[in-house]
């Protein structure tokens, strides 16, 4: 945790919050927190700044908390993934979060197993906690939003031209396809297959909803290293 | 499993193989293997080419091989990683492998938890196995080295000054750093922290051996994500 996100009903006034959740146990055993020592926080969705410890006990925490940074900036992308299976849904969720993208798809396709739709992990209260957690980990505060569309063909014909319209608009796909671009804050829009890619008939549907075929050279990479490699080669590094 | 790595005992002659272990489980349950079916081989530490199934019974496949392409380029960097936790040194074997890295030093560092030194991940058959997996995510045939240091200050007063001399020689850390250059092909040694990063003296002991710190911006980065954000900043695509 490289920041405690803050949320309105932390908040007993303006300048000052109490915690008694995980984050507070988080405090308290990993950080050994004491009166007088400072913490990075950040309001959820909101500003970024640093909170000096004025009160602990057995059941909670209080802080004493001024805001005065923004948050890091967004990714100017939006990304659609295959929806992968749990154990690497989680990961993703808070890698997406930790990288700065602010909007993520979830689609079905050919290759993504149906039991992959049931998993929990899909449940709004747990899709946002791994969210946090990669917050948490990045320093930043905005939390991004995940649409599922559990149906490709709806998604690929009715939404996705225009999502992809006036942007950047690719999808990786190891074959017939072109090097990945340049790195610019160019807005995007990146689609990424499941394990076993895209089938042809979904790159074709892709395609003409306006995104390119790109590729990442020669090694094929799990979802979860493609990931982090196309948006550093796809965006230049925030200064 | 993008490509089947055979080994010396697998070669009947120098174009049949026979194979019965994980590998033929692998293309019988997953690929459905048949007669006349064609898969992706390569030698370990060889050429990679195309195998033909030529027979199949309920306890080993036999292949047709030729090898006629080199494998993918190696990045030119010496690695080198604070010892990270069990779960994540297996993932990390895996991605560093399928990145094309093939000189991994793992080393001691302040906030490496000592039990981490007794992980049977760490036994040569197990790191072995973890870095084939990589290779055959990637389709790649060259095996890395990895080099265990237990202890820091040797590692990093006798060994790491010969290591970086002569090469872009970097240690990611998140302060009093520069932005990460960037992509080209230079030979390259570069350090990346545990969780928490490497404490000061270490970092003062890296640029004493010639490593010059960089960032990656305002985002914290967990190692998993650290390494592929890195590597694909630092060098090129490979055409």
């Amino acid at each position: 945790m490289n920041l405690i996100l803050l949320y309105t009903a932390d908040f007993l006034d303006p300048h000052h919050v109490r915690i008694r959740d995980r984050r507070f146990q988080h405090m308290r055993s990993v950080h050994q927190a004491r009166i007088g020592e400072k913490f990075r926080v950040g309001v959820l969705n909101g500003m970024i700044g640093e909170g000096e410890v004025i009160a602990i006990c057995d059941r909670q925490i209080e802080l004493c908390v001024h805001f005065d940074q923004a948050p890091p900036k967004p990714l100017p992308l939006q990304l659609i993934m295959a929806l992968p299976r749990p154990k690497m849904l989680k990961r993703t969720l808070e890698t997406i979060a930790t990288l700065g993208v602010k909007d993520l798809w979830l689609i079905n396709s050919y290759r993504v197993d149906k039991s992959y739709w049931s998993t929990p992990i899909l449940r709004p209260e747990k899709i946002r906690e791994h969210l946090l957690l990669g917050l948490e980990q990045a320093g930043d505060t905005l939390l991004p939003r995940v649409h599922l569309r559990k149906r490709f063909k709806p998604f690929v014909e009715d939404e996705l031209p225009a999502l992809a319209h006036d942007t950047r608009a690719l999808v990786a796909h190891p074959y017939q396809a072109q090097p990945c671009p340049a790195a610019t804050n160019t807005p995007t829009t990146l689609a990424i297959g499941p394990e076993g890619g895209f089938i042809a008939y979904e790159v074709e549907k892709m395609q003409e909803a306006g995104l390119s075929p790109i590729h990442l050279g020669r090694r094929i990479l799990r979802v979860e290293t493609a990931v982090p490699v196309l948006l550093s080669r796809l965006f230049p590094l925030e200064s």
